[in-house]
């Protein structure tokens, strides 16, 4: 089941602007209407508050244990982009916030979902994945 | 014949702005003027309305079942389009809403239709697909 | 010879807004000056007027007979790519429409015609087809 | 030698706004201090004047012709480009005219010129060809 | 142990504006969380002050010294990435300097960090390395 | 040893506008650290004056025995770049010129050098080579 | 319903040797587990008997009329490609045939079918589709 | 759990010779040294027995569910190749088959393991997937 | 009408052996059963007999005006293959001969047609065109 | 005019086997039926006698002067290959020598010529240039 208390953080190390991107191209969880996996990928993407305004980042193999969490997990795809956007940004309140997930083909259709929190720069907003 | 009231659809899980992309390979329906089958793809794109001013989804596996409800329909490309369009509209009053069909080639002719539904940003104005 | 009486119509199914793109790569007419036969292809993309407004759609195959009505004309590139925008345009006044034709190389020349009538939006002026 | 009274020329089709696009992947001439050959691309892009303003077209033979005529001639690249576009501007006094050579390698060197006359509309300045 | 005494420098050549860039492909450092070896490239651009306000450049062989002397570091991206950063604008204190960092896949996630000081000319904002 | 008065010119054959643009991919020159040979390309574009004003353009023969003349000179990637720029423009007074040179790995990092002089239009601005 | 009787042939037009290759990227058909509709591509290949020992082929107006009645019929992919084969064969006894069918991803899973009679020349055996 | 009693077979349609290939993109299992998932591709390619023979084909549905069932064991590379071989020669009893499984990075090393039951004809042996 | 009398010789120029192959990516005929153009490429490639033995090759320019009139001919694409094949062999008596016709796609089905004399070395049999 | 004296050679420096390969993508000569000009690439490959055998190798600037002197001369692709051939027969009497020439498209044809002395082994007979 998600579980948002895997997440760890550590303190930005600077006070001067960068952005993380972290993308997982073996993400799955389970369709809530079939029973049957879905498989995609997930992209995260953020600029974190500066270090002198208590500015963190996610840290990486917690990350990576938070995603796998949702293996069995029978949830929307809507629904796993929104929660993963709204933990991190629970986790770190950064000053923007991006996911996009992308969906394998189900009965024929592929989906991707996009979620934003605070103003995504727009070299990032036409970024495919 | 296209059924809208295969389609269903389940609250949208946050207010913050999200956009869902579905995209299906797989279409197809009966020139009406050949008898003929056509074959392409569609596209839909969408921002829903936030969860807190009523906003939905379109749920997956109704789509695929909308999408195939054309499949012995006799219609132009340009109807198909519009009527996905106007039934997914119907469904859901997203924010905006964006329907792009291509068409493979039929007496080496191959078309793309594009329908529209709102204020579509334009990141998505240039997408091919 | 080209005969615009083939281009058959139907009403736009819709008054929301819409674009529709026609590509042939089998198009083939004659050179006026050599006799020798040209080949290439014709993109048509054009927003029709709304239902509301009179709007209308070329129908395909009326399209395609009307594109092979070239077949064994003697005609410049440029003076085939105006004709087919300005049949196009009196058959539907469409709110804008764009032709492209691109043609093999003769001589050790390729050519591309691009012809317009109406206001073209700027994401399709810059595709190359 | 190059011979612009090689080039011949026809009225514009139209009035409506049109351009047009020729490629000559076969271009030859002379390096005038070397006297070996030199091999290139032509690129001549076009907006006619209007019809009813006497606007008229390069006729492509013609133009295939001019070409070749400076396959003996010593003559450097930016002379080249220069005089193609001064003769093809003299012959129609179109709206906008853009020529580009692409040149392969010589001595380990490969160039490109670009010359214009009035204004190139900036979806044309942009094309590498 | 990175070690910024390793940077050298050298007086930038010229008053007139220009741009460097340095990309490495082989960095390595090590997890600080799981031990594990990371791999990765790091980008570094830049616009040194001009000569005549102290403007001065990284000397290329002590770049790649100091690169190395992350090998056996346990250190997270993020602070690779601004050390990096810092480190550069402590030895140079250019206009504008720019650092992304491509981490291959751990546990199935690649990373990118992308850190910058100063104002970098949008050109170079878009790029992917 | 890098010798400008190899450089030769000739008048700019026009008063219209154009831009000329060489590319060598065989320029090599020495590490004045390592004393290793460095092998890179070397692209410059310009514009140069009209002919009443005086204009002129580099010949490209003289080019080659120019970039040639670096052959075994220990010197800095910066210092190439800016001294052709500045050579160059010594040379010619362009209305404007740009030099990019690409340099092949040497210890793992590539790298790219931009200089220029006056106001480069921003469709060369983009120009990865 | 698959209907062998649609097909139609005509005599081969030679005694010397000759092949032939169709390739449909239009075919559907229905799983007759699921009932949801199967997309794919089927190829063709044979030669034919020479015509002195009354060889004959697949008229291809006839062959796509035929391809088309599998639509609504629900068969599995290894009884779509037998069928066509021994169809064919039934038609024609032609000297060899080979019947590729490749499949959409249905739950994940693309399938290709391969059916042969006679005995296919090497070249053909080792083409993907 | 694997579990092959999911596994279901259908006749062979045909005494005539043909060939199967299933490949799932979305195969996932656990590794049964970390506990970490592991993700992959699975191929699996057979000629059936003829059908007087007894031939059978496993059926599409089935394979998926019984692919599904590895999805929380611990279990190596090698075992998850070795059994579906070895469960599929069990339910079918076919002339040859051969499985692929293609493993995506762990550690910063991919893995494909090949099996195979039978004599596995060469045009098949020289696949990639 | 096709027109064999159009095509012209000229003596092999010698009696070493040499391959000729010439690819036209323009042929056009008429489907016989439903009136309209077919489109494809025609390749022949063949040896001639030595010059000694009364080796001849075909004229290009005579090939090209051949290729052209079937332009308004019904006829199937087997019958234009074998026909273009036994012209040229009868017009030249080549030590081998082959003839591979490619056919865009018609009601979706793309066609390609092989037909050979003589006996083609196997590094001519297994090219696609 | 083609002039074989321009051809020079050297000793072949070795008697062990090597393979000599030299293309040129910058042939022009001139149709004999036509007067148009033709470009097109000229690949020569060989095996040099073994030095004690009194082999030879073609010196590079000899056989670039001698492919110009072809420039204005009026001669078939066929006659251009076995001439090629037959002069550097004559002057290498290498153990092997394979001539292959590509053409540009005129009249909508490609061509490429072959032509052998000696036995090529199976490796370079299929190369494609």
């Amino acid at each position: 089941m998600p579980d948002a208390s895997l997440l760890d953080k550590f303190p930005a190390p600077t006070d001067q602007p960068f952005v993380v991107e972290h993308v997982s191209d073996e993400f799955t969880s389970v369709c809530p209407v079939t029973g049957h996996p879905d498989f995609g990928s997930v992209t995260v993407r953020f600029e974190p508050k500066p270090a002198n305004a208590g500015g963190t980042c996610v840290e990486l193999k917690s990350l990576k244990l938070y995603l796998q969490s949702f293996r069995n997990e029978g949830i929307y795809y809507e629904a796993v982009t929104n929660q993963i956007r709204d933990d991190l940004v629970a986790l770190m309140q950064p000053t923007w916030l991006q996911v996009i997930t992308h969906w394998k083909g189900r009965g024929g259709i592929s989906s991707v979902i996009r979620a934003t929190s605070g103003t995504v720069p727009c070299e990032f907003l036409t970024m495919t994945k």
